[in-house]
């Protein structure tokens, strides 16, 4: 059930299975009838329904979460957009196999089952100032790394990124999506300066310029500025959409290749939530454009998937609320007036 | 170790233990060593250094957390401030002690113990708007429930409460401690209309105006103003400070019982985070009063500690973060430059 080809993903991205509308109203009439004032759990509440409408069942289950990692290298980190060196994409697969990454500790944390999928290390992708980024066949094969590393017995899915470099692409990738400059959607990254800020800026506008024959084509779009680790994110996010499951976006970079989607259908999200709200100061315009409103607002700016990790916690919690609690009529308790 | 009398709860408030700074700075040097770049774990970072700080020990655990809730009656009931009637406090109490609240659902998600102290519910508290709510010896009676029940060997506390009509109560307590009138407090509580709210302000400053002779002074506010599960509260805070165990504060009645605490003495809260910001109106302005910024901010309203338990999940991830990573060099990850 892989992606066949190009013509494939288009045809997957625009026959989008809709939520299961029974589930969905078997937890708006159990929610009415819980033990609280109506409405007092606030967005558990709401997450508790999305659950069941996009699982497809009632009520929703939290036992079997997943969280997929996709790393990428990026040839336009030979224009010095990073604080780091690209090697260290390479070492922090290493950090994720050998379980010492901040979203190795997070998945314990939340009994969530994780994997991390490099994406032609060796190999960086085309430096977008010259070049597509991907050759047709190089997309589709990230987008069936991530359409295929989806389980389909999760309940929940978690996607994440690491590749040095990649939130220029990220930003390079929200430009040519929703319009403006390399300047309102560049940011420090990984801990750049103000200069690096304005040099990842003139970069993106480069990008943008050489490939301006194709922006209006979101498919396209992801192919030329890349990279491989927001691809597979794509195909990840859109075929738990295919086998209902339920996904958590994470931050900046995650949320630019989810964008990808949304352009291309605006209904593609509809089975997303976002997970929080980054530091990196283009997720917060990211997210108007994908309206969408964070869970969390906690200043992170890891990537990994390490903010939408830390939702499902949330995630938990209004799972266990919806399907453990006591009725009224259950418990005995008085309802108002 | 109880409470002998409130002179005794007076020096135990004065006589604060202060934070280990060489925890705290084991923990300010293991952050800095971590395979993520600087900061970009955000406010988990801060909350793994505040927790090794208050633990007073590093790495901080993430064990045996702990959820208790106290529950009281208010004879301001009679004035009709509620959406439910008073009976509702002991049909929840049935309802936490059999398992079917949100709160006990919480507690399972996140591994901690739960316990439920109800506060002589047969015996409302005096009507604050005609007497004092409380007597010297029943105040003292819940400071010691709150205090005791405390588990020494709790990692981290969550105190909540459930009472039927205790939202008037801590806007009460908030108009007297930080200033304003009733209708600068009085929210919606349970679910009441604008006409109810109304009310609730004007109950309200007949209880500030009643009681003005004492204003001065916090613990005679909380003994007038009530009620016993906000003594209760400010009583397992405090104790919580003495046996160095960090708190994560609930909601609006949460947070005015703690800012008893911090209005007796302005260092009172420094081992407690917000757990959420809830919907209650007056919430916003309290944690402002009590310079704390919410971990969550949800739309939650159901007080029962629930906020704050979801909060844990926080927690476990800033715990599970801070110990299980690996370092730099562990690692074999380049670091910035």
């Amino acid at each position: 059930m892989s992606i066949k080809n190009l013509q494939d993903f288009r045809e997957k991205l625009s026959q989008l299975p809709l939520l299961n509308s029974s589930s969905e109203q078997a937890a708006v009439e159990r929610n009415a009838q819980l033990t609280k004032p109506a409405g007092s759990l606030g967005t558990l509440e709401d997450l508790a329904i999305w659950a069941a409408a996009w699982q497809g069942q009632h009520p929703a289950s939290f036992n079997s979460p997943q969280i997929v990692i996709f790393a990428g290298n990026h040839g336009v980190c030979g224009q010095g957009v990073s604080a780091f060196p690209p090697e260290v994409t390479v070492q922090m697969v290493a950090n994720f196999e050998h379980g010492g990454a901040a979203i190795n500790q997070l998945a314990k944390a939340f009994g969530a089952r994780f994997s991390v999928h490099p994406l032609q290390l060796e190999t960086p992708t085309a430096d977008f100032t010259t070049a597509p980024a991907l050759s047709e066949e190089e997309l589709l094969t990230a987008l069936n790394v991530g359409w295929n590393s989806v389980c389909e017995d999760a309940d929940f899915l978690v996607v994440g990124e690491m590749g040095i470099g990649n939130t220029t692409v990220a930003a390079a990738l929200c430009a040519a999506l929703f319009g403006g400059k390399g300047k309102d959607w560049a940011g420090p990254g990984t801990g750049v300066t103000e200069e690096g800020i304005s040099k990842k800026a003139i970069v993106i506008d480069q990008g943008l310029d050489l490939h301006r024959g194709i922006l209006n084509d979101p498919i396209e779009i992801l192919r030329c500025l890349g990279g491989r680790e927001l691809a597979a994110m794509a195909g990840a996010v859109l075929s738990a959409r295919h086998k209902s499951i339920p996904v958590i976006l994470d931050g900046f970079v995650t949320c630019a290749a989810a964008g990808v989607l949304a352009k291309a259908n605006p209904a593609a999200l509809d089975h997303c939530v976002a997970g929080h709200v980054s530091a990196e100061p283009g997720h917060v315009h990211l997210l108007q454009k994908l309206e969408k409103k964070p869970l969390l607002d906690l200043g992170m700016r890891l990537g990994e998937g390490s903010g939408a990790a830390l939702a499902l916690g949330i995630l938990k919690g209004a799972i266990a609320t919806h399907s453990g609690m006591a009725t009224f009529a259950e418990a005995g308790v008085s309802d108002k007036d």
